[in-house]
């Protein structure tokens, strides 16, 4: 090609880890067209020199063997070629390649310039500690459900639920805005019934309705949550793009936590050799984006993610990434209030349980339940 | 659990066919499971009786066996489950069965009802070949690229490819806003470059700047891109949300064409056994939202679709949806030229043949090798 490289670059580098299956040859041969997939998609004979072929395309920094058909290769690109933007960030680390089979993003790796541009959560997990005055335990979270009931019924399960102490109340992610459960009725009542019970018991329980729409109305139902009264945000990433948990952590008039909801990004983790690893995509890019506590599947419920997988989430929460707060995991799925000194064993005490379904379970009256779920993780 | 249902609902229903893998008790099992996860999400014994357990909670209408380890399962919801949304609808189809191995979405039909509040594709087939002033042959596409070429760079090749005779000119998914290319100069010189062609060749060849972008950033970059004279929007849903082509679509102030982009979508098919059927997403989903246009990798590329997957999704563009219009298959991803007759058979003339590195490895001279990529559909 005939155009000369006319681009000058900082050098500073991002690092992908990603795992490859195949032989160490095939590993290689993926590694490599990563490299050019990523970035210049051209072959490879007409890249021009200089610039483009040194820095844009990306770079093998090493390929080393986990197993005889499993290789971790390094690729660094130039933080340039994310253009300041969680959007083209995403489609640099994975876009191409998640149409290709075999491949996993293990691990992200930002410069520090990076860090200037994404300031991941506002809360993280001492400010969501410090916003329901609860310094230690494990915090309670439980969802409004099933489907299909009324506003008022809504309300009047989580007044129950906020009397009983729970901590956390929010929408089942499958709450939107149906004609049985209009979201600003819905959100008015539930975020009055709550308020109510924290002036009977002094505590600071939050209701956290689920702002997930289209596209052009989630802002406008976070600042209707807002002024409703509602103490959090619940947000789909999967179903509305990663980069709007970014936009609701920035802004200032909103200023609330913002829980992440792992509906519709399943296909990323459900096959071991393809995909994103449970560790960067529930632990690091929801924390980039700016969630302060992340949903899953926890290990043994109705899901099939394992003990190992859910520790990973964890150190995701929490790994070394610049100055970004570390965040709450927030296990649920299937859970019942049998299982929670073994999770205690799992996550210790920076943990938000979630128990929907179970709550209702364990015995037949609801706020001896909350109670029972309360003692449990009192005093540590 | 005590509360009645109160509500009334229409009786329409979405109908879902998901495939299932297991044998034939654990495919009955996965049924139910979804029934109760795609709505409830709530322990059998406790729905309250009345719609919601009538009504609410997915039927299972019907399971066959397609294979001793494969069954299709039909499974219908109530149309007020999606709550006249898109985003909702797609986490009532897969939101938490996403996180479950072994389900497959591979069809969806929906109720008359709403097709009444999505719209679809605003051009579809007809349409773009209207303005394209194309009544018959398959259309010609192109993208910009290497990443790291100057804006001015850009506009060059995109001079030269109108020029020779390209329909459709769109930038590579990876350009953003880089320093290198920054979006509003990139889309200023390289629409302007074309329709300075235009008026040379007195065709009517555009230009698609990709306005995949953070979320508060698209539609500007959308409306900015419509002024500076773009012909088409390309936009990749796995980046940023499906929902979002659907406010693109509707918007009367852009009125263009709308060019959906596999990035980060690739999870969804990558695996036979889970995720969503090639025919439901790059088909039926992406018309759903609006694009007028689907591209994914051809078979026999650099990608691994099969043929047969991608005639799937040719069917999904066309198959009957309501009033929704067809839209343009648009295969891509290492294509060259010598492959065009095979890929005729496969896609008849309603296709967009989208070459990028292709076009310049077919001779030495660019323009050339387009005039004989248009001399190869010429007439057809």
């Amino acid at each position: 090609m005939e155009y000369p490289s006319i681009i000058k670059l900082s050098g500073e580098r991002i690092i992908i880890d990603y795992c490859l299956n195949g032989s160490c040859d095939e590993a290689k041969s993926m590694a490599r067209n990563i490299c050019l997939e990523q970035t210049v998609e051209f072959p490879e004979e007409f890249i021009p020199e200089g610039v483009i072929r040194d820095q844009i395309v990306g770079k093998l920094e090493s390929l080393e063997s986990i197993s005889p058909r499993r290789f971790l290769a390094k690729i660094s690109y130039a933080v340039e070629c994310s253009g300041s933007e969680l959007t083209q960030l995403l489609n640099l680390v994975f876009g191409n390649s998640s149409i290709k089979p075999g491949i996993r993003v293990e691990r992200l790796e930002l410069p520090g310039s990076l860090y200037r541009l994404f300031h991941g959560p506002r809360f993280g997990r001492k400010g969501l500690r410090d916003l329901l005055g609860i310094p230690e335990r494990p915090l309670l979270c439980t969802a409004l459900k099933p489907m299909g009931l009324s506003p008022r019924q809504l309300a009047d399960l989580a007044y129950q639920f906020a009397l009983a102490g729970i901590d956390m109340i929010k929408d089942d992610h499958g709450l939107a805005d149906q004609p049985f459960a209009p979201f600003r009725e819905r959100v008015e009542l539930c975020a009055a019934a709550v308020s109510k019970a924290n002036q009977e018991t002094g505590r600071k329980c939050i209701y956290i309705p689920n702002i997930t729409s289209p596209a052009h109305l989630i802002m406008n139902r976070a600042r209707y949550a807002k002024q409703a009264g509602a103490g959090g945000l619940l947000i789909s990433p999967g179903l509305v793009g990663m980069d709007i948990i970014r936009e609701l952590a920035e802004d200032d008039g909103l200023a609330l936590p913002i829980i992440s909801h792992p509906a519709f990004q399943g296909s990323f983790v459900i096959h071991p050799d393809h995909g994103i690893s449970h560790f960067a995509l529930f632990g690091q890019l929801v924390r980039l984006a700016g969630a302060d506590a992340t949903i899953f599947p926890n290990y043994g419920g109705r899901f099939s993610f394992s003990r190992d997988e859910c520790q990973n989430i964890v150190a995701g929460t929490t790994v070394a990434m610049g100055p970004l707060k570390p965040i709450f995991p927030a296990p649920g799925g299937g859970m019942n209030l049998q299982r929670i000194p073994d999770m205690l064993e799992v996550y210790q005490r920076d943990v938000i349980f979630l128990i929907g379904g179970g709550l209702h379970q364990h015995g037949p009256d609801l706020i001896e339940n909350c109670r029972y779920f309360l003692h449990m993780v009192s005093g540590l």
